[in-house]
């Protein structure tokens, strides 16, 4: 049982995914718990709006059962394939009903076109416009997320007859857009990883040769100004000249994401090389301390380097999902594990950040600041997580992926195991099994028993992050003076079953500085541990004092204490000095006079992954600095 | 010869405007070779791009004279009548010929229908969707430009017939919108302040009340969600009731300006308290230290208080204008210097910098900042000004107000002059008649001729911008120590023609901090000087170090000198000590190492009004401190 992005045994691999089945993350640690609340609220969630938001009639409008309008965005079918995307995979997590799963399939197959065409928006009212405006039209985005359901379902035998509808939809692109075909690309990059995938189930070659011609066309200008510009969506110069993260950042981490798959199955490493510096590019000057990408409102685009305010930080859910899905197949295909530490980081930030505790409730974009006052009215600046959002793509987007995380936490082969995510879990590949205990990210201790050791030696990797400082291994009880290497602490040896490995990885709270070009934050930290962002939130701090005007004392000590929602960071904060209402003054020639030291308080920092989860209120990441005392 | 926004006799006014002819701005100075520029290049500029771009095509499809394609926004009359009403005002300024006004008010004529309704939009292929979707149409928006445009005709006697042309929509509107007909209100407004110029040029009081209807219809939810909810059209809230500047700037400006000229003619002096709440909300919290307004690109919306993004800046020109021509009124109603003080402000800064030197290009937004590296290839955020735009709403709208710009600099009443904009002018106000001369905003020093003294004693008011600390007044060589009240100083005496005023505004170059919560420029600072604002422009740095890595030593003194475009504030600038490239990292335990002393440099700023005039490069107008030495 494969999991998403395995490539087949022939593809460039450093690492290679472990089956589906063989981690089993527990309900008690975090990533497990989140796979829990996603199956027990998320997950129905979703069947309910897609119900209640008629994106299931839209499809049964094709078939002649329901006379209702078209309802929400012409991509609504991505909502109902992303759906049925993460229900494969939990299908294939915890076994369960694939009932839900077997009636969209048949009403799929019922509402397919005779030549494979299947999209409810451009097959009633607008069949005349088919395929006429690929930039916005989505259809082959529509397309790729139908693929990506079937191969899901296929994997786990949740409703393998999607797979027919599936490629009766991809033969119809591969023969219309194929090879001596029409010179077409589709606006939103998706189908280019759906078809490697397709190819990958299947072994059916021409939808890898589409998908590497779609990524050959695109570059060329084919799709036009648009609304924004040949840069929103990727088409102003050939990937493999590009240098910088541009544009949409969703459409951007996709294209990349497809780019690394047709990469490794075909051998083309300068794809590779073209995503690896286009991460790169993003990741020195585009990206936000919570992993989130995309500092634009208007475009959903990442603007320029540096530009990075927190307060209209955009940080789309599906941009941060999409920058986990790149960096897991780059970490697969270089074994560089910086590309893990990415997925830790977007994970419990960028990520987590967008799902209310209840696993009901979320976030489209993700801003690092909140402000006093601050206007929530409108669905793009929410002050609280919403249920359902006029364009739904994220919270499918995160049922599909918390579906299947499980498959990224470790990956192994014949003679090693490598652990890139921790949890609470349960590890088996081939003959042997781990039994991992920890509370991480809320602490620092990783105790990893050997419940299978299989024959002869063999290597267990450990990610050590680059956030870490000091980690220190013992095996049964004695200190193992292994050094880092790029990332992975290894140790090589006949295990024995009972062995019991045991990870420390120091994650002391920390004041995070950004770089100076980082305008919006100057004179500002952050508060962080180990993977985990910190944010301060109104109902923390004392009453008499407006939220705005505390700030940080970065000279008084960080201690770790208990909060209602997560283990707390406690700082000492100050009010500021009393000033001026006036919005400009001139410079005072000396700092303003310092605060009575009686004033300060000590509050606990949340995660920010909690934020607005309790009365609605100002948040910030960013906290400006007290004037240092001289 | 009445200029823009004159109150009846009737009207409230705690100051009476002049004649438009009353004052005549002297092309040497400033503000009179803006003038000079506007009628030479850029009114020639605006004729060209209207029929360049398909404007006067629009209309002539009406009259069955065209049979291209409709070309442009659906509002892209309203550029049409932008430009005949500067054509009109700088008939009255300068003479001139009237042909192209002539000939436009024919095609007018003929393009109407029988029942006065005038939209190449809507009259041809939209018929159908006429006043079907008022939030988004536009149509008594562009309704009102057309009327402005007439009444600013009638006014000049530019083009006289148009006023029948406007009248004709006028009586449509009243008709159906008026008492007893539909319930409906235009998402832009700009048609309630049409109505009550149209009123005081006519007298017809169902224009006041229609007027007056449509603000008291505004704000109980008639236009509906929209796409970005009842603020962005301030129909959330009646605003009478409201307290807080929302929503797209422009149409904010443009409802308190027709808020102040109903509340005049009216008494309602309700509205007028509104428009003085809002107005005092917005500069609290929501304006940008050149006047500029408008914090979002995606709706050209305010934002939230503090939310003030240099890089991002929107600031809108047309949101400026509409400051300015809200500040006037305003300032017409109630006397208060603080609106005169705005109108400078947003003058020399907001609406200046829209404007290339050639007066031939323009920025529709106008960003505080721009980064090394921007990304500059679309119209949404180009690095230079640009010829013309896809809404090309702003260049018209600058040659309106530029065409009319005298009328804003003085206003009179028998007993007196007020003098609030200074430059280099001769203003005749009844028996009265000052000559002007002065290099300001480059010189402190206003030199007043009374030229014409009339009998019995006046008295000339003077303002005394509240950026001034020391304004010093002689009478013909005598130091007069008169105390500035309210924002002006005022000398009663019979004046004799040679009495020569002196005026002398001190205005050393100063440092500038906003408010501590505007995080976006925390620890910078901006430099001024009188009402200019200046910037950092990349050209005017040494090579070697990058833009971004300059900071100001707010320690060095600051002195002016002369520059190839302007006055330029020399100021001493030092490289930021090195550091690491990584986004993010410990805050480290000290500041970094102190930069050595030599590569500190002294550089000139230049009047931000002034940049994007040479080579397109970085910019910025609040400058990191470089740390304070301890």
């Amino acid at each position: 049982m494969e999991g998403p992005a395995a490539p087949t045994p022939s593809a460039l691999a450093a690492l290679r995914p472990l089956p589906l089945d063989a981690v089993r993350l527990d309900p008690g640690g975090l990533l497990g718990g989140w796979q829990e609340r996603n199956a027990s609220a998320t997950l129905p969630h979703c069947l309910d709006q897609l119900a209640a938001y008629g994106n299931l009639a839209n499809l049964r409008r094709v078939t002649g059962d329901s006379d209702a309008k078209f309802a929400g965005m012409w991509f609504a079918d991505t909502d109902v394939y992303k759906t049925l995307e993460a229900m494969a995979w939990e299908t294939g997590r915890s076994g369960g009903s694939t009932e839900w799963m077997t009636d969209i399939a048949a009403l799929l197959e019922k509402a397919q076109d005779a030549d494979g065409y299947l999209n409810s928006y451009y097959q009633l009212d607008h069949r005349d416009e088919q395929w006429s405006d690929l930039g916005f039209s989505h259809e082959m985005y529509t397309a790729g997320h139908l693929i990506q359901a079937a191969v899901a379902a296929a994997r786990t035998a949740g409703a393998p007859q999607l797979v027919t509808v599936a490629r009766r939809f991809a033969d119809l692109l591969v023969r219309r857009f194929g090879a001596g075909g029409e010179d077409l690309i589709d606006g939103h990059p998706e189908v280019e990883t759906a078809l490697v995938e397709l190819y990958r189930l299947t072994g059916h070659a021409p939808y890898l040769s589409l998908a590497e011609r779609f990524l050959t066309l695109r570059g060329h200008g084919l799709l036009g100004e648009g609304r924004f510009g040949p840069r929103y969506w990727q088409d102003h110069t050939p990937l493999i000249d590009a240098d910088e993260a541009t544009g949409h950042a969703v459409r951007q981490m996709y294209l990349l994401a497809g780019a690394v798959d047709v990469a490794v199955e075909t051998g083309k490493t300068a794809l590779l090389a073209a995503a690896e510096r286009l991460w790169e590019s993003a990741l020195a000057g585009k990206t936000y301390l919570t992993g989130g990408m995309g500092s634009r409102h208007k475009d959903e685009g990442f603007g320029d380097n540096y530009e990075l305010s927190p307060d209209r930080a955009y940080a789309e859910t599906c941009a941060a999902i999409g920058s986990f899905q790149l960096a897991w197949r780059l970490l697969l295909a270089t074994g560089k594990a910086r590309y893990a530490d990415e997925m830790e980081r977007v994970l419990y930030n960028g990520i987590a950040g967008s799902t209310a505790r209840d696993g009901r409730s979320f976030f489209y974009s993700n801003p690092l600041q909140l402000r006093t006052g601050h206007d929530g009215s409108h669905e793009d600046t929410p002050s609280q997580r919403l249920t359902w959002y006029s364009c739904a793509c994220c919270p499918p987007n995160l049922a599909r992926l918390m579906a299947s995380l499980q498959a990224y936490a470790a990956t192994g082969q014949e003679k090693g195991i490598q652990l890139h995510l921790y949890s609470a879990a349960t590890v088996t590949a081939g003959a042997y099994r781990l039994g991992v205990r920890t509370s991480y990210p809320w602490d620092e201790r990783i105790d990893i028993t050997v419940e299978a050791a299989g024959d002869g030696p063999w290597t267990l990797a450990l990610r050590v992050p680059a956030w870490c400082q000091d980690a220190r291994l013992t095996v049964n009880g004695s200190l193992v003076r292994a050094g880092v290497q790029e990332g992975y602490l290894r140790i090589t040896r006949s295990w024995k079953a009972g062995d019991v490995v045991t990870l420390l990885l120091a994650m002391p709270a920390r004041l995070v500085a950004a770089h100076p070009r980082v305008d919006a934050v100057r004179a500002s930290a952050a508060l962080t541990r180990g993977p985990v962002v910190y944010c301060l939130e109104h109902a923390d701090l004392p009453a008499g004092v407006e939220f705005e005007d505390w700030e940080l004392d970065a000279s008084a000590p960080l201690s770790v204490g208990e909060h209602e929602l997560a283990p707390a960071i406690h700082a000492s904060f100050r009010p500021r000095p009393e000033s001026s209402d006036a919005l400009y003054q001139p410079l005072a020639a000396h700092p303003a006079g310092e605060t009575a030291g009686e004033t300060a308080v000590t509050a606990p920092a949340i995660p920010y992954f909690l934020w607005a989860n309790r009365a609605p209120g100002p948040m910030r990441v960013w906290i400006p600095l007290a004037a240092r005392e001289t």
